[in-house]
């Protein structure tokens, strides 16, 4: 093989040959576990797998080929990608020789790019997809249908989508493979995540990092990941990273990780039969060991848990060459291998060959059945990868035990009196959630619980960590090899645990930094299609919510300035299914705990709940806290002086800083205009802003107008973007007398009045926005109060500037009325 | 040391002390290359910069110790971080001797998190701080000015904002500043970038992954970048992965990872030294030997190219125990190291002896300049990091030359009668920009670039791989050691070397699928910030545009689905500061090439531009072209029919695929109801669309009343989700009848036509909203066309879902009059 590039590149590797993907088998584990006549059913199940694989990517008829291969039989457009369903497949179908040999509790994850004709071949094969899917029986009409619907519009795609029997990764989006797969294993100590993970996907961050979750894996309370990183050797149209560095490099990196390293390598079926077998074996042994071992003895270590790699040529079992350029083992081989088979004679019957070269009448009945004694190969029941219950989490999922949130409200004697962390309180109901809930609820975040004030859960569940130890670790490190919140500091890493988690059947929640959030929009988007997808899925039973708890938010980032604001995390996903999405902004510790309590309890929503983990006003005691979330939004009587008539103005707010500012807006006019009548609204979950046909907790145009009215002006004063609220209210009555106030990307090393002053959302901007848009309200008698105001606000600024610190007024204000 | 921690964890590690943080040096290179001399001076300019981050944390007064420290020197309000400070300052320091002695071209990038007071410190002390911000001189009123304004409202951030001197790389959100540091150094065939790297910024996906960057350096045209993983133990609440796994296996990692790595490990000053400058100059010379061999012999091979791994104590050179507590060594050193000096008396004591442990008076003259003896340690000019031009590059950048796009232009005769690809169009005239700017353009992608109908550029420059090669890469794989297309299946790397490329002074583009754009979300949002940040500081002189060329896009994502439909980028893009972001939609190949030409001249923007790689229609010729994308939005003369008179309705588009639709619904109303005036209004700058006093390119009102009139209906195909058109235009008069339509969550795997009926977009469903919204100019005459228009879109949608393939009808249409 000639390495030598172009241009002087030149090879580090001694030996070019050890990144070949051809030839007779390479591996790790010696040994020939397979009789001759094992060997023979288990490739010839294979081909039964290759068979499909290529009749869902072109055939709408003659599944079986019965009659000779006509343009007719094809589908008019081909789509689809072939690349990597041999590989997967591959693994896929020697793991089913262990299953049944050892009784194991395994699942499959497909993490390389549109690998779904493998899964889905062998959800076909193993009888679980006609169960699921009666129509797609095992006969000839259902091989017919099976064959269409791929690709087919209306069919299904080409990822292992929600509609695949035995996914829980749908894997259109790359990279979090591995974070999923550990994530269904955690507190599962018996279940094996089967996990190939592309070499594609090995490139992306995501999963670059995810490897390190095997510090965070109780071999005690937790069941095992085994990775096969499937060196394909191409992306779409480039050669991959990870097949292209020297053989010690790669093995070294593995090693690096943590992992032990089990290599198969080479394409002649019989050798790379034996060789997965053995490999496969000896990493299902030594994981059974790990397991007695850490079991027995009672010690979590953190072993090196096997991982396999296995080099096969792309397009695996396709002809090399096509048309004078290789196709098996190249990046051609990527999506549809053949392409002009509609329209070139010649390619037509070379694919015809290609399929009748796995021989399916030797491995169909004549009606289309898989044959029994390559049937019997397969596990049976539950044991089978594609009907793991684990897969569908929601049939498995037990509601949370939940003590009454109410027990852990904050007395709240006076509204907006007395100042008190919200997150801290609920800390201590969280704690109980914990407590309660040892084998279903983890809390997920990046570095972050103890400094977002939710710390006090470390008394009912400390922080996993099978990393080494130091000795002053006790000092206040709240680790241990058994453990309820799991930190890494990878966003991306842990969304994905919960992720998987989740979809297996449990519950949980992550907590964040605001800022950072937007770190896995993707990711949220892609859970959010998830679930949005399921409702279309009738056997996939509804899982947990994914609940995002945001703190340290935009107006509180008092020494970490202008990076760490930003705020629209909102946005990315109110463009999400109204089905999936809700956004839950609690102004107060009481509202926190009755929102977070739905949250808990809530199904198949992606969850977003903003608020802020300083000191802050209480303003509702628990029961008006209850019946306020429960509306969503509504008026807050004690703070209005309308009376239940027509107001001047209605001042409006969702955030928690935002409600204090806002009410303290309504202060100034109320002390300096008493004649005006100002309504005080709040809004809790912001869905409610929009029309009820937009979103199930859309208001009525009646229901709102009954708030903000439909023709005085609106001051609201709003936590994030204020173009989120315009976008919400666009079609409302009135909506030309809403003035949104919100973050602009203003900001600075900032104390948190100047901030808000510099966007405009502080009490007095607020209340200078009302004046001036009372003008016919007020007449002149605005003008010398909005001096004042204007006044008091350029003072308090110029005194947080020379002082660093806000004016004593500003910090220790409370409702005065 | 006690390893064996709670509930049975216990170390995989064979020699625990290994992972110690504390002791004399350890350290792969040996040899004492300091003089007693030399070790005492950098050790004495080593606590310059220590008592300088103390100063910056704590006083407002009293800056060089002169009296016994009050409580009134003290900042009433303490922020910023200590933790990673001293390990920094030390690489640092120990790099200025070697910069001196090799003369070289070197800047610093500081990774982990908070790490400012570090490089603001050195620049200080090398008098880069004091030229640039001349009230920060180098005397006791400037070094009193300097640490007051740290961490202080008005001042500057704790981490490495655009206001640092010799900063690229801010590093607010974690996890670039690899592919920062590496996208600097490409093309800079002598520069070195000194890159720390947080242990827990190294947890993150994005650095996990862009360690890689190494096989996309060539030694001969490329600089080289020389990692400092700083293993400083902890982040804010947690020890770091990489600081608690076995040292064989860290080691392992990175040798995988294409490095020879170096260990510089303890606490002990005088070895740590030693230890430190034995390492860095045996780092630097083996990267000049590389160089060296390199350009020599013409051969480009991927070396190991080395990296330190500096383990050193969080909060190094602190006090080890306060309170009972670690501090040195510990997470508590993250933040302020001493919390309580305003309230506890003793507590001010220890950090005035802290102080004076570093001997101020002997460091710094009695008018608070570092004494001669020291200052004579930094290199000078611009060899001193903090000076570099390079971390100013816009002060370098040349503009690019580009040929006449005219001359690139497709020729159309007739308006919407012919299909041709916009980016195999595009793709010729990049190629001449990748030909004529070998030095300082790049294109960079994640695999996407062939798929993405570029890969015509590869005649100008191939792709760069620096990985192994297999003798079939020959094969159309485009590869070659030197290149100028960056490919890599990680977006968020090729972002940050792009990034890192442009902040260097130089020329770039990101081409990607539109829907995993996501991904990088955050990313984009912080260089959005650093570019507005940059408006506020005067000597940062502008850089080239970053530009997202955004392909395969929502609305032909035929088989790749639902995963593959979000188009919400832009959302995310325009909550940013209206002075950075642009959003351009051309409809065709020529607007294309007209708004490129714009984007690649442009300054300090983040340019996002919107187009599909599919055949499509071309509606404009280049002379209309330029006009149009000149003016940003404008009507269609020749698809309208209204004459200059006041229209029935105006139908309205952005986005070519939206802009077909939109365009078939006026021809299909045209037909059939001929008595219709219809006025076309397409929109290529999105921003157009708001309001002239919230963005620079916004309309002023009687701008968008002669478009969009302020009292008919106006049917609006959008791009993307439709909200983003109501948020711009809420405040315009006659929004209430501004109808659009967009992309809402509703995919599958659909032919374009089934995909645009599900969400309204195709051209029936617009003629049918456009007739509903026109009832009372047309009367009963509209129904019999609503029906038939109904009947059409049904028996379209049943063609496409029994064949798989769009009725000819559609496929074919042209614009008929």
């Amino acid at each position: 093989m000639d390495a030598i590039p172009a241009k002087g590149g030149e090879s580090l590797s001694k030996d070019m040959e050890s990144l070949s993907p051809f030839g007779t088998a390479r591996s790790t584990a010696q040994g020939k576990p397979l009789s001759n006549d094992e060997l023979d059913k288990i490739n010839r199940y294979f081909h039964a797998s290759m068979y499909l694989c290529l009749g869902m990517l072109y055939l709408k008829n003659n599944p079986l080929l019965e009659e000779p291969l006509k343009k007719d039989h094809i589908k008019a457009r081909l789509l689809g990608h072939w690349g990597s369903d041999a590989g997967q497949s591959f693994t896929y179908i020697h793991f089913n020789r262990l299953i049944k040999k050892y009784d194991l509790d395994a699942f499959f994850v497909s993490g390389p790019g549109h690998g779904a004709p493998a899964v889905i071949s062998n959800s076909y094969l193993e009888g679980v997809y006609s169960e699921v899917y009666p129509n797609m029986s095992q006969d000839k009409e259902g091989m017919q249908r099976f064959f269409k619907q791929f690709s087919f519009p209306g069919g299904i795609g080409s990822h292992a989508t929600p509609e695949t029997p035995g996914s829980i990764h749908e894997g259109g989006e790359l990279g979090y493979s591995i974070s999923h797969a550990y994530g269904a294993v955690y507190d599962n100590p018996n279940l094996i995540a089967l996990t190939m993970v592309g070499d594609g996907e090995a490139e992306t961050g995501p999963l670059a990092t995810s490897w390190h979750s095997n510090k965070f894996l109780n071999p005690i309370d937790d069941g095992a990941v085994l990775p096969v990183l499937h060196l394909n050797g191409y992306k779409i149209n480039n050669p991959t990273l990870l097949a292209r560095i020297t053989h010690e490099e790669l093995e070294a990196m593995f090693v690096g990780y943590g992992y032990k390293p089990y290599f198969v390598e080479g394409s002649d079926l019989p050798s790379m039969h034996q060789a997965m077998a053995a490999t496969l074996e000896e990493c299902v042994v030594s994981i059974k060991n790990i397991w007695k071992e850490a079991r027995e003895s009672g010690k979590a270590i953190r072993p090196r848990w096997p991982m396999i790699v296995l080099r096969s040529p792309k397009g695996w079992t396709a002809p090399r060459d096509v048309d004078g350029h290789h196709l098996e083992g190249f990046w051609r081989a990527h999506q549809i291998p053949l392409t002009k088979v509609l329209t070139d004679p010649e390619q037509l019957k070379l694919l015809e060959n290609w399929m009748r070269s796995y021989k399916p009448e030797e491995l169909f009945t004549k009606d289309g059945k898989l044959i029994p004694e390559l049937a019997e190969l397969a596990p049976t029941g539950n044991a089978r990868m594609s009907a793991n219950p684990v897969t569908n989490g929601g049939q498995l999922r037990k509601p949370l035990k939940l003590k009454d949130f109410r027990d852990f409200a904050i007395k709240v004697n006076k509204n907006g009196a007395e100042l008190a962390p919200s997150m801290n309180i609920f800390a201590e109901w969280l704690t109980t959630i914990v407590a309660n809930n040892t084998d279903n609820f983890r809390i997920f975040g990046p570095d972050e619980t103890e400094s977002n004030k939710l710390g006090a859960v470390y008394k009912a569940g400390p922080k996993v960590w099978l990393g080494e130890y130091l000795d002053y670790d006790k000092d206040g490190g709240n680790l241990a090899p058994a453990g309820r919140v799991m930190e890494m500091l990878s966003e991306h890493t842990v969304e994905g645990w919960l992720e998987g988690y989740l979809l297996s059947g449990r519950h949980g929640m992550l907590n964040s930094y605001e800022p950072f959030i937007h770190i896995i929009d993707s990711m949220v988007n892609q859970h959010a299609k998830w679930l949005e997808k399921c409702y279309e899925v009738e056997w996939r039973t509804p899982v947990a919510s994914l609940n995002i708890l945001l703190t340290s938010t935009v107006w509180r980032q008092d020494h970490n300035g202008f990076t760490h604001q930003d705020p629209g995390f909102l946005d990315v996903v109110a463009n999400k299914s109204p089905e999936i999405v809700r956004i839950y902004l609690p102004p107060d510790a009481n509202c926190l705990l009755s929102v977070m309590d739905h949250c808990f309890r809530s199904e198949n929503y992606v969850n977003v709940i903003v608020a802020d983990k300083q000191n802050h006003l209480q303003f509702l005691d628990i029961e008006d806290a209850v019946a306020h979330c429960t509306k969503g939004a509504g008026i807050w009587k004690w703070a209005s002086n309308d009376e239940g008539a027509e107001p001047d103005l209605v001042m409006a707010s969702a955030g928690d800083v935002s409600t204090q500012e806002a009410l303290a807006a309504t202060a100034l006019l109320r002390e300096h205009l008493p004649e005006l009548k100002i309504r005080f609204v709040n809004v809790v979950d912001l869905f409610r802003l929009m029309p009820n046909g937009y979103h199930p907790h859309g208001m009525t145009a009646t229901e709102y107008a009954s708030l903000f009215t439909d023709n005085r002006p609106v001051v609201f004063n709003f936590h994030s973007y204020p173009w989120l609220v315009h976008r919400m209210t666009y079609k409302r009555v009135g909506q030309h007398l809403m003035h949104v106030r919100g973050y602009k990307e203003k900001g600075n090393i900032d104390t948190p009045l100047e901030l808000a002053i510099r966007n405009g959302t502080d009490r007095y901007s607020l209340a200078i926005l009302a004046i001036d848009n009372l003008k016919d309200t007020l007449g002149n008698k605005g003008s010398s109060v909005r001096e004042m105001l204007l006044d008091t606000r350029t003072r308090s600024a110029s005194y947080a500037f020379e002082t660093g610190e806000d004016p004593k007024a500003f910090v220790d204000w409370k409702w005065p009325f």
